[in-house]
């Protein structure tokens, strides 16, 4: 039993031909390179650093290396592999190299929670889902203190590198750590690696963050055998929300591998400046459309943090987090909220309203992330169907289903395509911290052509960064990448949508294959590969 | 892209070596059959009916056959390839045979409403996930006037044979079909095929339901994800429901496949007549104990079933039906309650109340099915361990995420071992109408063993039949198979259970393969392994 597991632990992994070189140099690129004033002025001695591509070159002798390696926020697809690349390639450099993994995320190096991983250690999570080796935390190198403890840590342990593994917040923090430790006397070199399911980091150089394509093919083989249920009961309507709170990248491919009948993309909505009401009657309009076509089902894609994309439901938020601060009775505050926020605060179903009002995170806001998007337009869509119905407008059936999947996708065995990307990530973390090139990023490209064709660069930090208003201040950040309109992706889906909205061109993925023909085992995503596409509409 | 999907269509099924034969006969074997009268009453044409084996020999010339096919209820994964493998044996049978698909469920007899297939249409869906090749449906033959009808479509169609695809109520229905067409001059010999991801139609003979195997494997995979999710970020209890209605064959399978800290079986609740408080409790002292050990996260299966199997809210339903009848008003209603169901009612959480009170099926019954158990439980887990908190009895962190897994297991694509079941199960069906035998299901034995070794039978249906009260009515019934508190399966996961509660030995069994080590790829469920090994204690 658990046969699959064991054997993809000594599954063997695809290395870029040129990280196979007995030796690598990291060399610089021409990039043009334009930090502005503002954020050179947050990064002074890492403001020059350039663009580096890794190559064979140099000479393979040197010292062994003491690195540190560290987990920051949600689970992604191929984590386990990064430690592996980066194990393995230490290792290489010299028998004597160290990797020390921070326990429970950013919070063990502040607190200097670690212990040493072994080969035993690597062995047993090679190919393996989630993040258990030495966990994850969603702590946040913060504060100035936090910045002197984690220097403390990695003097202690005379760390000649650190690896953060993380998502846009983690990577800024690693520029942030970068800059404080050549600041501060401490030569510990910083690396970041690019991890995210929501697929949100990434730039010109960053093709893709790690762990999104297993989750979308995770989420995506459920949402097939959905559509295929649909299309065989023919009576159920299935609201699938999916994970991602920022960006819809994933509802997006999920859409491009599946067909559905609907797929919202919180940017297009942002951007069109939806209302609630607009997105339900767009939904009350498919659902009869298909009814008068004898088709009573169908399937709905929606992102989870669709809500924060209308404008109105942020406004509602934003006056009620306002309101609520100053422990008003919910009668004071329905008063106090403008006639648009009212009118739509009135027109929730009551157990939201209940939650609205009730249910604050520690800072005293509404809990946005605890609305349940999908079950909220079932009964938006119920009702107004009901009154088409009193109508005599509607005459079909209308069986909602509420689903939302998320956790599922996180820590399940990364595809092919992650363990490799991630095992490569790994490795060429690994050679800029042997050249102490620090305040970078990993980065590979070329990912939509066979892994042996990989190509493994090293980014500055702050070139992804830029100021942004984050409570009252301006923060360095790394901007979400959020869907782009204009780009091969949406323009892909936006062309087919009024077809799949009505013809049930369902597709069925199917689930993750480890074995078999290769164009199965190893393809990528559909957002990647036409994004990267020279002519998109051969991609299909 | 979606090459898998073609790829599977594609793929070689595996035939049992007796049924690669080039003629087969049906041979009666000594099985003592201890029909009741009163069961016997029910079927005096087929109450004779012997246990019969495919063998290699007779002739195989003979003339072309007409069959008719349908689904009947919910999806599994599979029924596709009961078409082709029913398909394909016909066609080997004569080249003129013709299969014709009932379209939309048991309706589809009444009305004549079908279609006949060609071998486009089954290549179509070789392999294939679904039932939309000619859809399915809850329609029951029931009426004097339904008898008559189908009668009349199959004399209109000339079959010589109609195979009813459906579980425990469908094979029921078949088996009454073929009585009556017997006693009424209709020569359309009627073939049950066992399907239901449920897996609570089996006996003796039947070893297992299709779609059972690729159900249990779908829902395991995400579990087993869910489970390294949480181990990785420590601070989630996921609270996953699992389909299955009446039994929790697919719960203790899924136990038994990734070890979850806790997992409820409905029929274990049910023997031990426990309260929903004291189910409430178990999960509260399981988190308690958890946080002690510093394990503020975990997973909990709870079968769809579940509330029905508590005696105190099957009462409460009970009463709440009665009461329900007359138009009372809610205080009315909640008056007229027992002391112990009115108790219960008054601990639920208000929009459950609210839902028991307002939402009635049809019927004007409570709608039982629409109970979401797992939010329920999170609810008054969270309500207990508050008050644990407020006592200083409880320190760690409670952080429920509420899931549930069923419409994604009904039409993936079928595992390799419903696959090659499912086409035997057809080819089967086949050879039982070629030798005109008449209310049988079709029976494939010997299934914990390679494919090639499997044994062919058919089953007369009465065999499997008793009589139920129904509705204030004696009915004959097949009776769900639930989970035997003394068989082996559960029996393996009793003996573990307290060591999965604190020790995390979680499994992690990966998405369904179809290509690579034969292990991997054929593998079925534990249940059936341990309920057909000789020496259970060497399955794992």
């Amino acid at each position: 039993m658990y046969f699959l597991n064991q054997e993809r632990s000594k599954a063997k992994i695809i290395v870029p031909s040129v990280l196979q070189a007995e030796s690598l140099v990291t060399k610089p690129i021409p990039r043009s390179q334009r930090l502005s004033d503002d954020v050179k002025s947050y990064f002074p001695h890492l403001s020059h650093a350039e663009v580096v591509e890794l190559a064979q070159g140099g000479k393979s002798a040197g010292g062994p290396l003491n690195v540190g390696v560290v987990f920051s926020g949600g689970q992604a697809p191929g984590g386990h592999n990064v430690i592996a690349g980066l194990f393995d390639a230490l290792k290489r450099l010299h028998k004597d190299s160290r990797l020390i993994g921070f326990l429970g995320g950013p919070a063990g190096i502040i607190n200097n929670i670690h212990r040493e991983l072994n080969h035993q250690d690597v062995d047993r999570v090679r190919n393996q889902g989630g993040f258990d080796l030495i966990g994850s935390g969603r702590t946040k190198i913060e504060k100035p203190e936090d910045f002197e403890k984690a220097k403390k840590s990695c003097l202690e342990l005379h760390l000649d590198g650190l690896v953060i593994v993380g998502g846009d917040d983690s990577n800024t923090n690693a520029a942030l750590l970068a800059e404080y430790f050549l600041a501060n006397g401490c030569s510990t070199s910083v690396v970041g690696v690019p991890k995210t399911i929501d697929g949100d980091l990434k730039s010109e150089m960053i093709e893709a963050s790690f762990g999104f394509d297993t989750a979308a093919k995770t989420f995506a083989t459920s949402i097939g055998a959905l559509l295929r249920d649909a299309l065989s009961a023919k009576k159920y309507t299935f609201f699938i929300k999916l994970m991602g709170r920022t960006a819809s990248h994933l509802t997006l491919e999920c859409a491009l591998e599946t067909h559905p009948n609907m797929a919202i993309i919180g940017e297009e909505a942002a951007a069109s400046g939806k209302t609630l009401g607009e997105i339900v009657d767009e939904i009350v309009q498919l659902v009869a459309k298909r009814s008068q076509l004898g088709k009573d089902y169908g399937a709905i894609l929606i992102p989870e943090g669709l809500i924060e994309f209308i404008p109105e439901f942020r406004e509602l938020i934003d006056e009620l987090n306002l309101q609520m601060a100053d422990e008003a009775s919910h009668e004071q505050i329905l008063e106090r909220l403008s006639h648009r926020a009212k009118s739509l605060f009135l027109a929730l179903p009551s157990p939201m309203q209940q939650q609205l009002l009730e249910e604050r995170d520690p800072h005293g806001n509404v809990q946005v992330s605890k609305i349940e998007t999908e079950r909220l337009l079932i009964e938006l869509v119920g009702r107004k169907l009901e009154e088409k119905k009193a109508r005599g407008d509607f005459k079909g059936k209308f069986a909602p289903v509420p689903l939302f999947f998320g956790y599922e996708g996180r820590s399940c065995l990364p595809s092919c395509f992650d363990a490799n990307y991630c095992y490569a990530l790994g490795m060429t973390a690994a050679s800029l911290l042997r050249e102490k090139r620090t305040g970078y990023i990993a980065c590979i490209r070329n990912l939509a052509s066979p892994p042996s064709e990989w190509q493994a660069f090293g980014v500055p930090l702050p070139s992804l960064i830029t100021l942004e208003m984050r409570k009252g201040k301006r923060k360095p950040v790394i901007k979400k990448a959020l869907v782009d309109l204009s780009g091969q992706p949406f323009l892909f889906f936006k062309e087919r949508r009024s077809h799949w909205a009505t013809e049930d061109d369902y597709h069925y993925p199917g689930p993750i294959q480890f074995y078999g023909p290769e164009e199965i085992v190893n393809e990528t995503t559909l957002t990647l590969k036409l994004e990267l596409a020279k002519e998109p509409r051969y991609v299909m």
